[in-house]
């Protein structure tokens, strides 16, 4: 695994005033072009592991696909960087409008934002999980102590699938929405129902992590880091709790603190 | 500015054993969606500050324009959340080649990769800056010290263009590219020469980040985090010295280290 995602290099390091030329570990970025029934469809860089899975999950999120059977194979040529996806049916809307802003008409509510991609696949949730405070630690700390591309090279993201009580399964990758990607080729890959599941995360609460795990179909989002205003507006609106800042003992809740319990 | 960039918010606090709720601050996250001569071209999702500085600089990033008087208007909707430009000329190959990779032909080089538009406006360096380590260390502690945004909210990068004794802007957001983005902006609206000048960035060196650098064109990226190996020859390629993990008294050189030296 290691070996995959990345490489010994020669460098140069500065410290206690010298120069030295010394050996280091450096994380892999690589580009995966998908093409999707002979078109080029979209460039991906990223951490190169589990291309299946992120290629799938790419696409779910995208709504260029629902399920696993809706593709009919899918050809990863690493040597290329190329993944050569064949569907069933014909790529309608979802390239066209990739990177379009949903404009909706206006409203009384919270100022709404999605792509256009998005409004067709970001599901409300119906999660009724619950989980306790120490559950969320202890699954942020499984998931940190098991990432040793983390440990060893300090560039990466890592996501969790997970129970309250157990991780199910754990992906790195440079890009945050490729982990998240991952995750969600998993679950389709593996047909496991995402409904009561959890997503812990290392990264960053953005808006578009929120409207990823969405996608995917969680009720809750466990993070290392900070959630923005966006992401918040976003989780109160999809039904999702977001939690934040869980470091040491303590952590933020930012959204539906229904699902937090203190006791089970 | 703080006003701008970050939000009160009552939040549910986890913290020795408790469930509290405290008032927190929030990053702001703000869809800012760009119209080049009336047509959607993109939305980008940043930090709501100097919006003028980032139109200006991804567009200039993206190929479209390449000096500001290729702009006939510019006007920033806030409120929609739109940026409205007109060109002297009509958008080209740009808006098509947006998220396309560049293929190019087999060589007995390093695996390149770059998009298509990087291709156009990604530029080799022909700096002959040196800067000493104090030098280093002394731009990244300014920079980070000087981010009231970071410090509250812990949810944003930090980039600055600099000579090698002082910051001569500094910007901040939640998206790295935005960040130099906005740097890019700054120097082309301020006329500034930038072969000479340095990056300071909070954030890590993807091929993104590195090649941005070199669009905007210095010859130094110096950063408080880890590069990525095809950064790394992809900074090899453009004549570009890429330092990372500025922590302390010690960094670490990737690329072209000609350019740091222990005396002036």
């Amino acid at each position: 695994m290691i070996a995959n995602t990345s490489v010994k290099q020669k460098i140069r390091k500065y410290s206690n005033g010298q120069l030295l030329d010394i050996e280091d570990t450096i994380v892999k970025e690589f580009p995966l072009t998908i093409f999707v029934n002979r078109q080029e469809f979209a460039t991906m860089v990223c951490t190169p592991t589990h291309f299946e899975e992120m290629v799938v999950g790419f696409l779910a999120s995208e709504g260029v696909i629902r399920i696993q059977q809706d593709i009919l194979s899918l050809n990863i040529d690493e040597d290329a960087g190329f993944a050569h996806v064949m569907l069933h049916t014909e790529v309608t809307t979802s390239q066209q409008y990739y990177t379009k802003r949903f404009i909706g008409s206006c409203c009384g509510k919270s100022r709404q934002f999605y792509f256009h991609n998005d409004v067709r696949t970001a599901k409300t949730s119906t999660s009724i999980q619950t989980i306790t405070p120490s559950q969320c630690i202890c699954l942020m700390n499984r998931m940190q102590a098991s990432s040793v591309v983390f440990q060893e090279t300090g560039g990466v993201h890592n996501a969790a699938l997970c129970t309250p009580d157990e991780i199910i399964v754990s992906r790195t990758d440079i890009g945050r929405h490729n982990a998240l990607d991952k995750l969600y080729g998993y679950s389709l890959l593996h047909k496991i129902p995402v409904r009561e599941k959890i997503i812990v995360f290392s990264g960053r609460i953005s808006s578009e992590v929120l409207v990823k795990a969405a996608k995917i179909g969680v009720g809750i989002v466990l993070s290392k880091s900070a959630p923005t205003d966006l992401a918040i507006k976003l989780a109160e609106d999809l039904n999702i709790t977001a939690v934040g800042f869980i470091r040491g003992d303590s952590f933020n809740i930012y959204s539906h603190p229904e699902r937090i319990v203190l006791n089970d």
